[in-house]
């Protein structure tokens, strides 16, 4: 269920990432090899930090219910704009209905969100987990879908303050309230958040079987291995991209993100640790 | 917020009168004198139960998200078939997001109920109000309006056996609940709710001064009204329509569906009795 | 580029075929096996013929420029009505744009008009081709397809009077106009074409190298082959389907038209002669 | 039919004056009062040059067929970027089908254009105007709409070199085509375009009752006027705007141009000269 791409640096024209690359994400919407589903046509979203926008600036996004590969404004818009953070994602879907409000990333304030997979079994556990909820957020529910449901509880139990502790504590609510319900693996799936400034992605499943992530090498190393690639002007010194597969088939350019792993990225470039959800 | 027509009788070409009155739900998607909005825009609904279906048939729908004006779908469709039957309803969205779960009319087995209005403050009571409808009918909320949720708590509370007391504990439970959040008139609107045999259309508002709402008188009497108007050849005998606004000129055809009111359109043709939430 | 499917035989629920099989039309729109693009996901149409019209009577269409594979509208009416004639047809565009009056079939009076295929080079012939068009015929163009420019191509040269001679002859004029612009094989594909009597199933190319077409067998046929088949009763015995792709792989149900074929079904039951695109 | 805008000025971020001013542009598309139609919801389009295009800069658009009022896509956008040049343009659909082709902005390499208006009879000449335009053009039609096919004429009689003489002798052609075919007064409308450096506004019509169009005066003289309007420290100096109607209801800020009129908006700021089409 779904593909997506987060890419943090220096600004960067969208486009070239979501539509110019070899297996940019437009092009694993039509034909993804690695994803659970080949197609990903269930609508799509694209969200970004702008240009100069600063530390703490609210993203925008553009949610559509229709294909990303022939879509014309996302064309225009990840063509006309240039930014240092952004989200992009196509759906496959897996119940809940195609429409704008169920296009991923999700926003709350100054923090962006977005998840391939799902929450196993969520029509008989949406109920509890929603309730969950903060009170004072539950209004922000827009759409239907597990994933949104997810963000919230992570923003209910601390994300904003710590991200890795906040998105721990909701899924191991997750796994609690599912194992409840008899549900042997309740969480599955990779998700990108940011704040506009740092960009964690997360590969986790409770089966500890998890959909594919990877992320790019250093743009130096890259230079190095491909010192007459063209393309690679396009990027800066602190380029990085985390996708679900890899844009191109050059070897060493992408490298997967283990298992049950945040991977980090900050000031301080690329670096991951040990992800595990908290005991709820 | 919103336009509606509820139409039993012999079958009908639906859009006679969706489509080709005078005054035609459609042309009051563009222009309601009678509305609280003037344009009803923000997408429409058809449902229709089948010519042939017998009772306990489940009714179709076709929902869309664009205005019901220039839509040539919802042309084709209703000049293409024929019901005994139909509900349809042109939307001015009040906050919930334009998508075609939020359209009406809903569904629930061979139920179909729509609704003008509002739940006053529904930020703030959805959570409650969602929390009591029944856990196994939770995870049928397809979209994020109050007259959805307001639909499957008349459900939690007996609409199937009982639709006037059913609606009647619904709305007295949003009283309750709205009256507890502080807000002093928390019901307004008029709702059409059928089983496919009978139509119950209800006008009532807590402050008493519900959406407008007219029916038509016995197609007999209009006969004799107007004994040269070619256009009743088009209707049968016991055709009869409940809509918010009259769909023509002629004085005598439309009257007012009374404030707290229940109009009942059943095998011994229309009457209407006092309608009254329940105490919560 | 596109697959689609012709019904002709007793009234049946169209989404027997459309939905319910195990390679349907809309199993097809995500996955054709024997399709030049695998997702046919930009758009799709459907045109039936109401079930009481009689000769002559107008056929309905409901087009879609969402994917079809998780479109709720189609599955409601698909299931909602019987028809004794529909097309279905799921795009995969090639250069015009997504929008509902790309989408087949087409229709002028009582004909409708599908195609799955191409008018090779067509930017630079559209020109030449649309001038073609009779002037009266001009107005009556909706879209930006060169299906649409054949279809009224055809119209021009004669098709009401005689469906083969007159798609014959603006093939013909096809393959000449595209010489003259130095395309080696102008057309390209399947056409279906109905008057809502007879159904004319042509497949032909400039090249002789064409999109796949199949028809099912005789009913009685099946029933001989396959007695345990529960599903057959949904079909009555002059049922036949025309498709680009079988709807199931149970060997000996669909046969393949021959290249440079018309296939026609009317109250005869199935013939095919060879069909060839007319001198210009 | 349709109401536009057009900016040109200091870079701003367009939400100002589409979305936030008190009848901005998408106030006009639910309430029209000097408009033919009171409601423009038939689609919208959004044209901006980018921040830091410089001369000959390509624009990028937005275009939807939803109404402008609740999109959501729409808010983001005009919010997150900053343009010194937009046009914007909501629809009201006199015919031509709604869909994203036949919605303005039209694009040609580094022109803009929007129309507001029709040209009277269209369906009647649709097929001499289309002829008319350069064979190496016409390809580029991608709609239906009369107002790219006037764009397309004018880019065929000189636009580039010159944008009033070019409009000029597109629309001599269009009254000379039209009386052709008896119609007395074929053009009639507003028309924008732009280079991305020089704005043209044109309002003409044939009989010489022109739809409405008015421009902002010098900054420097509202700044006078409205001493204390905090507004007006969201424009820059130079910061000009042409619209179909006034933004406010606040005297002395807006202008009617006149009748037979374009008016010029480049470095030396605003001007205008008579405006007459060609005879052809």
């Amino acid at each position: 269920m779904c593909r997506w791409l987060a890419y943090i640096g220096e600004p960067l024209q969208p486009s070239t990432v979501i539509l110019d690359a070899q297996h940019s994400l437009v092009a694993q919407s039509l034909n993804s090899p690695l994803g659970n589903e080949t197609v990903n046509g269930d609508g799509f979203g694209f969200g970004w930090y702008p240009e100069d926008g600063g530390p703490g600036a609210t993203p925008a996004f553009f949610h559509s219910i229709e294909p990303a590969w022939n879509d014309r404004n996302l064309r225009e818009l990840t063509q006309a704009i240039r930014s240092p953070l952004f989200f992009s994602h196509v759906r496959a879907a897996a119940g809940p209905p195609i429409q704008q409000t169920n296009c991923h990333p999700f926003r709350h304030e100054n923090w962006l969100f977005m998840h391939n997979g799902f929450l196993a079994g969520f029509a008989e556990v949406k109920r509890d987990l929603t309730w969950a909820v903060d009170p004072s957020l539950y209004p922000h529910l827009q759409g239907t879908t597990d994933s949104e449901v997810l963000f919230h509880l992570a923003l209910t139990l601390g994300l904003q303050s710590d991200p890795i502790a906040g998105l721990g504590a909701a899924i191991g609510l997750v796994e609690s309230v599912g194992r409840d319900h008899g549900i042997p693996f309740p969480m599955q799936g990779t998700v990108a958040v940011s704040d506009g400034s740092t960009l964690w992605a997360f590969r986790y499943s409770s089966e500890g079987r998890s959909r594919s992530l990877f992320h790019s090498v250093d743009v130096d190393t890259v230079r190095q291995m491909y010192p007459d690639a063209a393309r690679l002007k396009l990027f800066g010194d602190h380029a990085h991209v985390v996708v679900s597969e890899p844009l191109n088939d050059l070897p060493g350019i992408f490298r997967e993100v283990p298992e049950s792993t945040v991977a980090v990225i900050d000031h301080d470039g690329y670096h991951h640790r040990p992800f595990l959800s908290a005991d709820a």
